[in-house]
């Protein structure tokens, strides 16, 4: 059973961590939450869903975990702003571990500098940002790229799951 | 005295909206509220400042207006998925006329394909944004290149004030 870090801040769109984290555990895998600083609660920004932090990302090691988890909303664009937080996303990118974001999350790949040449989707307001980088945007409801998995918002999220479940499988 | 459209949606960051259409007003302009929605009210994040939109992205002709403004927080990036918006904002910048840009306006500059090559600052969660999208970007409270002026954040409102207010002058 797979150890998934989840990368999550306030303002995170509530089901996009809510349904995939349900998911996740239901097929036995283990959901920690790794965030700016540890003991804190966080908020969801549609239905205020409190998520309590496990981790902070200064003290989170990518070696502990199998994959990377990264909900939407504004919660990406309030992480990218943490060195710690961009460091742990370049690593699991650079060893090739499981990396499932949806929504903003690409934010925080573009922020790492290692979206060049890979094909990934998100929301429709950072699709420049996503070609900018070197991304190869694609407007799919989920996007799998080596072992990176992407979705655009809500609506993907059946995809999303399906897709993130076989991959660690 | 100077017609300034003020591009602005939910979530904005209501001192750099009160801030500036203060000191606009004080000093004889006009500020005209272009959203995506006609008579339509949007909030501050912060505070919830109401602010009714008088005009439509897509009714907004920029020959009526002698200066483009954009306030920061979530709001440029609600606007930025907007074609009519960015259309707006690409005409202003290629007749060149004064824009005014803070925290995330340059999203809107990035989504417009109009920062390649331009010296330009804003909230630092988009840093890597402006890099790739051939932007300039320069850590200081008020960066002023030809018709382009930007600041970081709200601790840069006087500095960003002074500014907008000698480029109508």
């Amino acid at each position: 059973m797979a150890r998934i870090a989840t990368l999550i801040a306030d303002m995170f769109e509530d089901c996009e961590y809510t349904e995939p984290a349900a998911s996740f555990r239901e097929h036995g895998h283990d959901v920690v939450h790794v965030g700016l600083q540890a003991g804190l609660q966080v908020w969801g920004q549609q239905d205020h869903t409190p998520v309590m932090i496990d981790l902070s990302t200064a003290s989170a090691d990518p070696a502990d975990f199998d994959a990377l988890f990264i909900p939407g909303g504004y919660s990406p664009d309030k992480l990218r702003t943490d060195a710690a937080a961009v460091r742990l996303v370049r690593s699991f990118m650079e060893e090739g571990k499981p990396v499932f974001v949806i929504c903003r999350g690409p934010q925080l790949l573009i922020t790492a500098c290692v979206l060049a040449g890979r094909k990934v989707t998100g929301w429709k307001s950072i699709i420049q940002d996503i070609a900018n980088a070197g991304g190869i945007y694609t407007d799919r409801e989920v996007v799998v790229d080596g072992n990176l998995i992407s979705s655009r918002n809500p609506g993907d999220l059946q995809a999303f799951n399906y897709a993130c479940l076989e991959m660690l499988s």
